[in-house]
């Protein structure tokens, strides 16, 4: 693990898979920190605040820290700021805006438009809202474009879908944050306060976890749980390690 | 005019221009039905029925019958019903759903789902309702796919926006009904009751009417009028006639 300072894992399907932990992630995670790794649990959720993803982790008896979370939603706040885009219509609902607490403005008077997880505040009416702040200009950014996620009453659109339309109307593209964005894990390092060759991604997806993150120059490691396939090893990006699960990453490290 | 039997009229741009009829082009109508020729008002409306659309018409002094209306929801529930699709879940409001009376179906139950105009029905819970039908196969059809419209309030989302939704979440595509689709003019051509090279279509747009209904072989004519821009005649597609407006046309046919 030469150089190691930090360790990047996804939520779901790396410690979390239907509601459950993985077996062996809380240990795993315990032995990280014991060994002096910054930990940093990062997800494309922009749907709660930091608050409710820590204790989510903790319920699961996985040691986690507000502080150690990076969300899409946090990492979409930075970037507004860092472009001085304090004025943004946001799309978005619930507590995740607490992130975005001092960057909202009306649609009219907004210099930039936000798509997040909005669901049923996706009315016409507000996207029309959108729309009409993306003709007169505003920058246009996506906290992820994700198509679809799973509910209790089935499949149901998400943020992605809507960005299309509005990228179709107005004729603009977004600016993606979430993973696999570059800005989404330049944020991580930010918070984790280290280079890319310092930090390993931990993910279950061989595109927006490991080809993501390789692009920038972290190392990375891919789970055989949540969406891996063996099918795609044979895509193109090869991880550093390859791991049945989580729980074998502190054991495996000194192969870095 | 050799074997002319049938004028295919664009209304918006062609006919009407900012609400108001285009001058001369009541006493063109009239010349047109009185040398015998079937005249069609064809148009991508999909939020009026015909009965609505040939009072706009008759109220601005031009001779227009329910029957002689071909609108993209009519050509629509005609290609449905063509394909034994009399169960699906539409996607639009108001008065033109009478052309969709014996279609009707709940989004559960729908082996279609079809897209039209429905502005403030374009809601998220709607929209979950055709994602998931057409998750389950259902056949996928949009009335047209225009990007946005003209509303009092300012430029709206348009159908096109929720299609491009629609298919990004799902990855299905959408058969598109309306101009410059084939089963717009196919629908015309039947109303008419003539083949294509019998009927002349006129229009301002060179793509969506113009090389579309010559693709079909039609005969064409393009209005300066409406859309029209000089450098249209340059992208390609050659009509039959350039006229000033539809007021030139009757004077014209001869050189057909």
């Amino acid at each position: 693990m030469s150089g190691l300072r930090a360790v990047f894992l996804d939520i779901d399907g790396v410690l979390i898979v239907a509601g459950q932990a993985v077996p062996g992630a809380a240990r795993a995670v315990r032995a990280l920190k014991e060994r002096g790794l910054v930990v940093r649990f990062v997800t494309n959720n922009t749907r709660d605040s930091r608050q409710t993803l820590a204790a989510r982790l903790r319920a699961l008896d996985i040691p986690a820290e507000p502080d150690e979370l990076v969300s899409a939603a946090l990492a979409t706040a930075a970037y507004l700021r860092q472009r001085g885009l304090t004025r943004c219509y946001i799309l978005a609902r619930g507590e995740v805006l607490t992130e975005f607490a001092d960057l909202l403005a009306p649609a009219e008077e907004a210099t930039g438009v936000v798509i997040g997880d909005a669901a049923e505040d996706f009315t016409y009416e507000n996207l029309n809202r959108a729309f009409r702040a993306l003709l007169r200009g505003a920058h246009f950014v996506a906290m992820h474009r994700n198509r679809y996620w799973q509910t209790p009453a089935g499949l149901a659109l998400d943020a992605g879908a809507f960005v299309r339309a509005l990228e179709y109307a107005s004729g603009r593209r977004a600016t993606v944050i979430g993973k696999p964005s570059p800005a989404f894990f330049r944020q991580a390092l930010r918070s984790a306060g280290c280079p890319p060759e310092a930090a390993l991604m931990v993910g279950d997806d061989i595109r927006t976890d490991i080809q993501a993150a390789q692009r920038l120059g972290l190392r990375t490691a891919l789970v055989q749980t949540g969406k891996f396939r063996p099918t795609d090893l044979a895509l193109g990006p090869q991880p550093d390690l390859v791991l049945p699960s989580v729980a074998n990453l502190p054991d495996r490290l000194a192969a870095l």
